[in-house]
């Protein structure tokens, strides 16, 4: 059943809207008061990412406060990893740890596809209790890592500057790589169906570190996984599509090859120029994005300046499809106010572009 | 006077090479272990950079280990800024930091082009000492960090993941920036035209940051200053033409218009498609780059086939010009039997394409 607000939906399969939707990446965080508090009731990130309950009341926080047009599943992009029995841990000030890092060809051959239904139950009990809580007003996204991403942190055993670890297995052991790549994408192909299978409307899949590669090792490591996942995807459920967006980061010069992966929508961070990049693509995806989240710290007049000139770069909209968003997770000392004023604009000054 | 080996000058200004030149960013650095050594011997990072010997004795090891067809000059991308009187000074592990971000007006107001005879003079006695050292047998490179990347880290008062003090400065005083744009262009401008003068044969803008920018901010806080820094070099010394490389690293998408800044070559990191970089700017500048410095860590054959598959996508260099580097600067980890690998296979491989 449609949401009654299916903005979103329609942008992203590029039918006609009265406006152009907008949600934003990280839109449930450390950015808003009472993210914070529900973030100390649980005691740590990833009791909150378990619990369905309070993943819930986080996932609607935003969608309380603002007028945005979907909503996103309150999650990590590390609970695949985690569910492998890597020791997924988050360390102030230093982001995610892995406590087995997967290194050697011993390390890959003991990775398994994780059982959904067990390890990640608390995820697909989150979508339901969300899309419950949200009264189908709006729709629900669901989301990943792509296999590439979560291999990044794998290997690496959290975050890295230069990957020098996944690129050395990249550069001497590609066959091992391939192997890890392979049970990330039937793990994460088996994650997003469980979680339209309970409830999620779309999904977005973040290849975050795609970006860090050279072509062709984004092609063979990156990109053909994100394919494989998307062709074993349920096309559509409940009798409704449901669009695949794929986001990655720092890859404007990939955008004709990602564009035909098989999803629906591509995600631009906002170096890429709109305007440009929906002429490449030939309005045979729809596209998402693209304000320098840093924006956000700027006077109201610039924030508003600055959101119609990517409106105004993605053109009148016609039979294209344009999600806004920001190119990046949002900052978590963003003033929420700015947010209020951005969803403001885009929601008032787009609406000449779908006449 | 022209240097014994001449072919990275030519290759930048696109004349007739009988191979493809070879230098590495950052290949005097910590995979040396004589580097390790001179550096320990100096005390501290800023104390050999501003020892005019020593910086001599570093810039010249990987000239001796290596037949790379060009020197650079041993220093900092922010010995202007410190020279400014902000205070730089290096801690273990977290890079560089200023004593005196610059934030306010009142902080933009007292900055001034620093006398660049006097306060940097530790930097143009290197270049005289480098190039009685070198005995001319390969050319000596200058450089500068961007005005816009000399700004991050003068308003951050260090590395930033996110540049929020600057771009918060960049979206509510724009007119502030661009004072403090002004000061770095000018100075910029002052101490290439030294290092020029006092030997340097070739000059690199590093505008390690320009990345991070959206496309019109790109043109309005970076490209535009790095345009008036090249309209005011020298463009001959000693009556010969001293090329300028702008490097910008993640600017794939802004090839066309940094190909018309003025410079002669364009810097480019692993993540641009060499071919189609090159049918872009249709030969009107030479490129440098691309390979992922991640593949010095791979097998020997690897390293070969990559560094033949990046002089394959530049093809028969004809009326072009092509200098092979790193598509950043090599990592600290490196062993150096790679780079020697690579020099190798990068000379013998490319003498076909320059037939």
């Amino acid at each position: 059943m449609r949401p009654d607000n299916d903005t979103f939906l329609k942008a992203l399969l590029r039918q006609k809207c009265d406006y152009t939707p907008i949600w934003l990446m990280r839109q449930a965080g450390r950015y808003l008061s009472e993210y914070n508090a529900t973030r100390a009731k649980a005691g740590s990130f990833m009791k909150l990412a378990q619990s369905p309950d309070l993943a819930c009341e986080v996932t609607l926080q935003p969608v309380e406060r603002f007028k945005l047009d979907a909503a996103i599943l309150f999650s990590d992009i590390l609970t695949i990893p985690d569910a492998m029995g890597l020791g997924l841990s988050f360390v102030a000030g230093e982001g995610p740890k892995f406590a087995k890092p997967v290194r050697s060809e011993e390390d890959v051959k003991v990775l398994h596809v994780p059982d959904i239904d067990q390890s990640l139950r608390y995820v697909t009990d989150a979508v339901r209790t969300i899309r419950k809580a949200l009264h189908n007003r709006i729709p629900l996204i669901g989301f990943s890592g792509s296999p590439f991403t979560l291999a990044c942190y794998m290997v690496e055993g959290g975050s890295s500057k230069d990957y020098r670890n996944l690129k050395t297995m990249m550069y001497t052991r590609p066959e091992l790589l391939h192997r890890l790549l392979d049970v990330n994408a039937e793990s994460v192909t088996a994650y997003l169906n469980a979680q339209i299978e309970s409830g999620a409307q779309a999904v977005q899949i973040f290849d975050t570190w795609g970006g860090t590669l050279s072509e062709p090792s984004f092609k063979e490591f990156s990109l053909r996984y994100i394919e494989k996942i998307i062709s074993g995807l349920h096309k559509t459920f409940d009798g409704e599509p449901v669009p695949v967006i794929v986001f990655t980061k720092g890859a404007d010069q990939w955008l004709e090859l990602i564009a035909h992966c098989g999803a629906q929508a591509v995600g631009l961070d906002w170096t890429s120029n709109l305007a440009r990049a929906r002429s490449r693509v030939a309005d045979c995806v729809a596209l998402q994005g693209n304000l320098d989240p840093m924006v956000l710290f700027g006077s109201e007049e610039r924030i508003r300046e600055e959101a119609r000139r990517v409106i105004d770069d993605y053109g009148v909209v016609g039979h294209g499809g344009h999600v806004f968003n920001l190119g990046h997770g949002i900052n978590q000392f963003t003033p929420p106010e700015a947010v209020e004023i951005l969803v403001d604009e885009v929601h008032r000054y787009s609406r000449d572009f779908h006449r």
